[in-house]
């Protein structure tokens, strides 16, 4: 049986690294949502950066460059992290630079990692089916918000890990994964309603962003898996095994 | 409104220290059931030390002294941190100094509050009673298990968290304080049973420590408080205002 274990926060990410795992990286509200759309978009590859000094230098270097701070665009660059920057037909085939306040963190907290992919309700199924298919125990690494537990990103720990045992080819545990389990079981039926009064939810309803809320948080509607890729985010080619995307 | 923040971990303690509020420390299995049922039973005062060396230490000065590491009574010490271990009468008005693999590390981790408190279901009702009797926000403190989100002490913040939010004093906004008050709601009629695959109680059991686990697992059987005075721990009276324990 292969195990499952739950970083609430990038902060506690050492405590549950196990360097032959597969890393899976959420940050529902909104970078890991806006970046397997933007996949699933055609967007050639992305340049996660953690800083935003990087992500200006990318821009002088005349890169396309999604930042965001505070749920807010910066000024200066293409695009923030809202899902629905990242729809247009232009951006087939194009590389983008992306640094977001959570989400490209815990990407670089990971980076030791052998393999990482990106995860969201988006592609809920097509990941954990992907899962299932590789000989490897996983870590799901919750972005959280600046170092703390959020609600979204950890119910989404809990309906893949839920999915992955269902299917009796994982085990868990650990606390962290069996709560979420617990916690998603009653928030499934209507994530949106559940959410309310999160943190995060009231954050991003302050900016309007509703209609990136309810996007965000539909279940399997695509079946793009963003992996990272020698510091690359790229579209996993999902009959390929990951060890050949490592070889 | 007075708010409540949990933090999981020790470790993500800084991201929600506050300087005036009132930290409630838990650490379910068992270090805080311990100590509360030795208050209860007359013990005068506890001293809580991080390492194993200073324990040895205040042995070497003639202190009775608990000191526990992952769950095993340490050898040359007069306790472990079983709650049985504390319900001497010989213990009245004495001082023990103790040591824990997690509770007194997170009693460490929040030595610069002001103000510091012992939780356990076993004082729960009082505990939340006299919080909401003072003018101060409340901030629970997790011991967890080496820096792990553990599900009891987790569980633990979402019972008080109810129990304060209910009585209408509190609010929270904090993503974990309103996580484990959903999952406190699921597992409060039969906390026993839903603790049946947590970690620590899976380490419990294999050491054949059943009946401590169900004597922690008791809601509100004592009315002691245990609180923090100038580094011991030490009983709370109950009608006494918290500015008076630390003028």
């Amino acid at each position: 049986m292969k195990s499952i274990t739950t970083s609430f926060s990038p902060q506690l990410y050492a405590l549950h690294a196990n360097p032959d795992a597969i890393v899976v990286v959420v940050d529902v509200l909104r970078a890991t949502s806006a970046i397997c759309t933007a996949m699933h978009h055609g967007v050639e590859r992305m340049i996660p950066v953690a800083s935003l000094e990087e992500a200006f230098n990318y821009k002088k270097k005349g890169y396309l460059v999604a930042a965001e701070r505070d749920a807010v665009k910066q000024d200066g660059v293409d695009f923030g992290n809202s899902p629905f920057h990242f729809m247009s037909p232009e951006l087939e085939g194009k590389t983008i630079a992306i640094s977001t306040t959570n989400g490209t963190q815990a990407i670089q907290a990971a980076k030791d990692a052998k393999h990482i992919v990106i995860g969201s309700f988006l592609n809920l199924n097509s990941l954990a089916t992907w899962l299932e298919a590789q000989e490897k125990e996983v870590v799901i690494l919750c972005a959280g918000w600046k170092n703390r537990f959020n609600l979204e990103d950890s119910l989404f720990a809990g309906a893949l890990a839920n999915a992955l045992i269902k299917n009796g080819a994982f085990e868990t545990s650990c606390d962290s994964t069996i709560a979420m389990g617990h916690l998603f079981q009653l928030a499934s039926h209507d994530l949106y309603a559940f959410l309310e009064n999160s943190s995060h939810r009231k954050r991003l309803k302050n900016l309007n962003l509703e209609k990136d809320i309810r996007y965000c948080l539909q279940y399997s509607i695509m079946d793009t898996i963003p992996v990272v890729e020698n510091g690359s985010i790229v579209r996993l080619k999902v009959h390929q095994k990951l060890s050949l995307n490592n070889a």
